[in-house]
């Protein structure tokens, strides 16, 4: 039961929130009835106590200085599409959704830049570089809902970062919001900036805790004029390595998508799947969906091919099938987008997003089935990831399994992770589903730089509290 | 003069600093005379009062936690060739040289990385990635001396960052000791790794104010197998611009260098220096040097043929000459590079290394000149830069110009830096020399939040005192 001081605190601070600005900006419960709070991440969500949805910077700003002097938690909100529930409300705060401020304000083609507000979906963002001659090489599957400002928040990865980086690397600059109104980033268009902290860097993928993103300046690519893609057999690990270091070497457009696909990942998909069709025949140890997208069409598919043949010659590939028109390499990728369907027909599955050193994602994926298998001889176990990235995702499920083996999963998983040296969230983030399992990727002193960096920004701890990483760190005990 | 408790206080801290790591570790300045304590940065520079040489990470964090607990500010000095004052001392500190921590300690050819001590130079880094069939991409003059510490704490730039970023994309990761002699980074080699605030590049261009960096694990790059170089003649700077474009849209292997030159820079160095040749005849309104690095001898050559081909049929070169080999190639970068020898022919210059939109990259140049003309109807202007990056190096000369035309003529190019929104240091950073600038490119909420974040890092102020930013940074008065 909450006791009368903070009614009234509440009270005060959405009354201020009002009065600054006004009822369009500001929703209180009633006038949001119904409303989606929760992200993607399958995790409890609260309802906030008010919903602010401003449509500039400086609303934004007064917004927080208003939060900052009540002590009233902020819980900013782009697409909701998050998978680790940094979005979530634990209860008690003030929803704050960039859903209106969606403009792209500005693309320079000179600079090969676009300025966009935080609320824009990814998509829109995408296709208005694509109408101006560029291309915004961020993708994934969310893109229809995902917005900039959650992208930025959670520096998103997906499927091309092996070529373009993360998040980090697609934006020059970032306009934000620290707790106590006052704004940083200047929207500024230069790719190389000398002076002082990297701001930008250490908001990106601060998850909220740190400041609220209005507004960026991202950098636009020059459109592929060609895209070679292939779909690989392989008959071991060695060779899947091999073939990426010499794709990387070789390819004159270089990578721009190596997805490895374990043998149990693929037949799965394929019998569960039936608008799948298998690109090759026979079984493989490692299938690898490759692709090379570069500026010339006339000489690119000639150097992939042979490449392919000349991998084939050496025996680093079992079989290769080249797609020979777009609707060809769909259909490859149709198989690795596969996870978009699960909801489908692995309804109770659990699920990671770890990253290890490119040399021992083999050994981690190796030793995570081997673990599994121990305990669950018959469970589903799916493997399959970015290896360009050192990313792995893993699925996980049996059917009719205890309420309890969820938890003695990520024991086995994050285990592996922890011993190897791996990142427990390789792009999704930590939001509050990894809170407990942060500490295998991170040190006490990084965890204690973090807050202290946490501390000197937000010294009244009113951004996305709870999230990220706690006063504490709890860590899951591994045995 | 010092009083009393200062003396003791130094005597103190010397006292615990050879007891905790011996006298091969901690000399006192009758052990090091003679020896040089500036940087390339022409600024004063006192000596220190011990110089520590560490062989590992725990002693530098021994030396710090000493330092720290004693109030002793401390300077991290690596091969001396910054230019911006970041490695002067200005009295009092304590130098923390990384010369003796200098190894390889480890290439993973299958994760494309390497893993070298902080002090370790440039140069052997890139040896040693060419020897283990990869390239380190970073690139910069000093490369002999230059040390791969100093290159993350300045966030170096240097050639090839259109293609390869700067020092904060060739780190995966670095290992820094801070203020409290705390250890960060765990040397991982994952490039996906979202478990957290970005303390790498918070780290990374902090110019020894937040940290000590260690260790790092630096990405390896594919070697090229083949560079295409040409030397082009242009019309207009909007010529510039689309060559650029198209050169990025068109070219198989993208961009690696894309220099260009204005005429009074082309002219003056080819006038000075006798054994630089003129690549094509007449004159030109711009030049620009422009190479394009791949994996693919055969076509990428003929590409490049091609699009030189369209580019002059177009109109948007006025003349080009292809190097048909490496000594051709060298040819041209000896124009790009002459500034290797300014030492010799203009040593009284003023120079500049400041950023711009690449839109806004050619209107800056035509600013700075004419009001530097206002002034000075007769200096040597040379301008000059990596224009993907938005980069420009401005050098102005006079003959027997007063004392005072040093500060007037950083007001001018100053002044117009800031008018258009630009950055007074692309990529040598603000040390000392560029305080007075900062607030130019910075505003009051930026510079608030990095005070912020250094006071909550090392709240004693010993790491690198008086350097980047200042208590309350001064603002060059621009009338």
């Amino acid at each position: 039961m909450q006791d009368q001081a903070e009614e009234a605190r509440r009270e005060a601070v959405l009354a201020a929130l009002r009065e600054a600005l006004g009822a369009a900006v500001v929703s209180l419960p009633a006038d949001f009835a119904g409303r989606r709070h929760a992200d993607s991440s399958r995790m409890p969500c609260a309802e906030p106590i008010a919903l602010l949805r401003p449509r500039t910077t400086e609303q934004v700003s007064k917004a927080l200085s208003i939060c900052h002097a009540h002590h009233q938690p902020v819980v900013t909100q782009g697409g909701l599409t998050g998978l680790a529930g940094g979005a979530c409300m634990l209860g008690g705060e003030v929803a704050l959704s960039l859903e209106l401020m969606n403009a792209i304000e500005e693309i320079d083609p000179v600079s090969a830049t676009m300025t966009v507000q935080a609320g824009t979906p990814l998509q829109t963002v995408q296709e208005a570089a694509d109408a101006a001659g560029f291309m915004f090489p961020l993708d994934l599957g969310a893109r229809g809902s995902a917005t900039i400002g959650g992208n930025l928040g959670t520096n998103a990865g997906g499927n091309r970062v092996i070529r373009y980086g993360m998040m980090r690397e697609q934006a020059l600059d970032v306009e934000a919001v620290l707790a106590d109104g006052s704004v940083v980033g200047g929207l500024r268009k230069m790719i190389k900036n000398n002076t002082g902290y990297d701001l930008r860097d250490l908001l990106i993928g601060s998850e909220g805790t740190l400041g609220v993103m209005t507004r960026a300046v991202l950098r636009l690519r020059p459109k592929p004029r060609a895209v070679s893609t292939a779909w690989c057999g392989l008959p071991d690990y060695d060779s899947v390595t091999t073939l990426l270091r010499l794709a990387q070497e070789r390819l004159p457009a270089g990578v721009s998508a190596f997805e490895v696909m374990w043998p149990g990942y693929y037949d799965f998909v394929l019998s569960r799947l039936p608008e799948l069709r298998a690109p090759l025949e026979g079984r493989h140890a490692f299938y690898v969906l490759l692709e090379s997208s570069g500026a010339d069409p006339q000489s690119q598919n000639d150097v992939f091919e042979a490449f392919l043949a000349d991998m084939l010659e050496a025996g680093t590939l079992s079989d290769a099938a080249l797609a020979a028109n777009e609707a060809h390499a769909a259909a490859f990728w149709a198989i690795r987008d596969a996870p978009g369907e699960y909801g489908r027909f692995i309804p109770g599955r659990v699920s990671f997003d770890v990253s290890f050193s490119v040399a021992q994602v083999g050994l981690a994926a190796q030793r995570c089935e081997a673990r599994l298998r121990e305990h669950w001889p018959n469970a589903t176990i799916l493997i399959y990831g970015h290896l360009g990235d050192g990313n792995l995702h893993i699925v996980v499920h049996e059917p009719d399994w205890p309420a309890s083996a969820a938890a003695e999963v990520k024991r086995v998983v994050y285990g592996v992770t922890g011993e190897l040296g791996g990142s427990v969230s390789a792009e999704h983030g930590i939001g509050t589903k990894k809170l407990e399992v942060l500490a295998l990727s991170r040190t006490p002193a990084e965890l204690a730089a973090m807050r202290a960096v946490k501390a000197a920004l937000d010294p009244r701890g009113i951004l996305n509290p709870g999230k990220l990483f706690l006063e504490s760190t709890p860590t899951m005990q591994l045995k």
